[in-house]
């Protein structure tokens, strides 16, 4: 048995990629780096990697981790500028015997000496967004809700189950902002054993419940992916909203260790990539019903219009 | 009821400030801040704040967290120079919408115009210890093991529960370098509907079981935090050693809404400090037999000892 499962349609490609590795008796490791590393790479999608939407100071700070499941291992990088693929970073941090977790400037320089590759991450249609979205908070102060996390879960053929996630956080951030995905038992958490869980969502919410610890959690117990899954989604919304008054998006995937996955959310219009030995990387959409998440396959509409949208031409306002 | 328990020894001075206002009705976000800048503030505690010990470029980055019970909210800053006070700058940013974790240059540039007191935090017996672990360094090749984070769980007369961190991290580490301190779950978890826990030793560790937020969970579950951190604790070591061949320092502390506590280390050679109102200020010391810690009081003569030690004069070898 093999198995990938990632947030959000934009990990197709990646997921596409992963799929060749895992089918060949490739390992979970490099599976789940070659597909974020994809995600990275497109400069259309404006959440993770280069393209991504600057901080407030038109910056483009990256986050992203890496765990591997049969050690426990993790490496991690936050605020970092500059660098083409922030998941590779992690993933070579993860081999570290200490220092796995790396910040802002002594992350570069880190990266710097390992001889990763330098690349300004702002795109000029990045600019763009940052340059309507200055003139769109004179005229209206509604804080803008897109934080698209790309976050995978991975088992390969040996057993071996790696996360991995990468982002360029939330549009307009503060300089400095961590938010979830680097942030183990939040973004991600693994255990070969078990199962792993990502995140995606308000980062600063999804952090208050440790969410992806406690899906791995639920699993351990026994508890269906998808089950866990509903579980820490519907019990964090609920406390939140209880506590705070008001609860963050908050959208999950996960995997067990035999291939069997799950999702969750609370909101509308999340989707995900799914591929197994006897399915082809799939785009699901998710709805909620009757206290419960329920999935359709996207239709070839939706995935049509999802690209235009995406690379739709765009002026500056 | 109220209480206050905390990790090492060095908490004493500020616990004891703590139990003033608590004592007098005050509030656990208050006591717990005013208990961590008292050892942030101590020049001769050489692992949290002014004094704390460098990483291997010789600047002092610190990190530092604060978490409110009731709403679940959380501030942090981790690779913060030249900041008084760190855990009065997350708590600050515990109060944001978003942006509630900021690292290096941006939680530099947000403290500063927030306007907490700029301070050169290296001093002059940090440096001496710097100069002689690089001549140590060129003759053994041992890793330092010092790293005592000052954490402490806090319950007002209100029901009211608050955690707080406050380290200078690993010394010698990497420029940028984050340990479990600043990270919710791992270093940090608190919830005033069942407790909180906070955790000391080696992060890259601790973070692996995110073991304050699991402490909180079989607390939650029903245990008594003394059970609830033994059970952590134990089966984090097994699980470190399983797959890793080894565990790195392991201590935690607990106390639950009811003012119970518990403590817990894989070490030999942890202290803490406890308060409650019918208890002054205690240094205790943790041993371990029968896969159980036990804990005395310490004496006279360890008390002595101990701040002989720390404030005996130091020269460059």
């Amino acid at each position: 048995m093999w198995g990938i499962i990632a947030t959000w349609r934009m990990a197709k490609e990646g997921i596409e990629k992963a799929e060749d590795i895992l089918k060949n008796q490739g390992n979970a490791g490099d599976a789940i780096e070659i597909a974020i590393k994809e995600v990275e790479d497109f400069p259309y999608y404006k959440s993770v990697g280069f393209g991504g939407l600057p901080n407030e100071e038109m910056e483009v700070e990256l986050d992203a981790a890496y765990m591997n499941g049969d050690t426990l291992s993790v490496g991690a990088v936050a605020a970092i500028k500059d660098f083409a693929n922030p998941i590779s970073i992690a993933r070579k941090l993860s081999h570290e015997k200490v220092n796995n977790i790396l910040v802002g400037e002594g992350a570069e320089k880190y990266a710097s000496q390992a001889g990763f590759e330098r690349k300004n991450m702002l795109t000029d249609r990045a600019k763009i967004h940052y340059y309507n979205r200055q003139k769109e908070m004179l005229e209206d102060i509604v804080p803008y809700d897109g934080h698209d996390t790309v976050g995978m879960v991975c088992l390969d053929s040996f057993g071996k189950m790696t996360v991995a996630t990468s982002t360029s956080g939330l549009f307009m951030k503060k300089k400095g902002r961590v938010g979830d995905s680097p942030i183990i038992g939040s973004g991600f958490y693994v255990d070969s054993q078990i199962g792993g869980a990502s995140a995606t969502g308000l980062g600063e919410d999804l952090m208050k419940g440790c969410i992806s610890y406690e899906i791995v959690r639920l699993m351990e117990e026994g508890m269906h992916p998808q089950q866990a899954c509903e579980k820490a989604v519907f019990h964090l919304d609920h406390q939140l909203k209880q506590r705070r008054g008001h609860a963050g998006d908050l959208s999950v995937i996960a995997m067990n260790k035999n291939g069997q996955w799950g999702v969750a959310t609370n909101i509308e219009g999340f989707s995900f990539v799914v591929c197994l030995p006897h399915q082809k990387p799939t785009v699901y959409l998710v709805t909620q019903q009757d206290g419960h998440c329920h999935y359709h396959e996207a239709s070839k509409q939706w995935l049509d219009e999802y690209m235009q949208t995406r690379m739709a031409p765009l002026k500056r306002k």
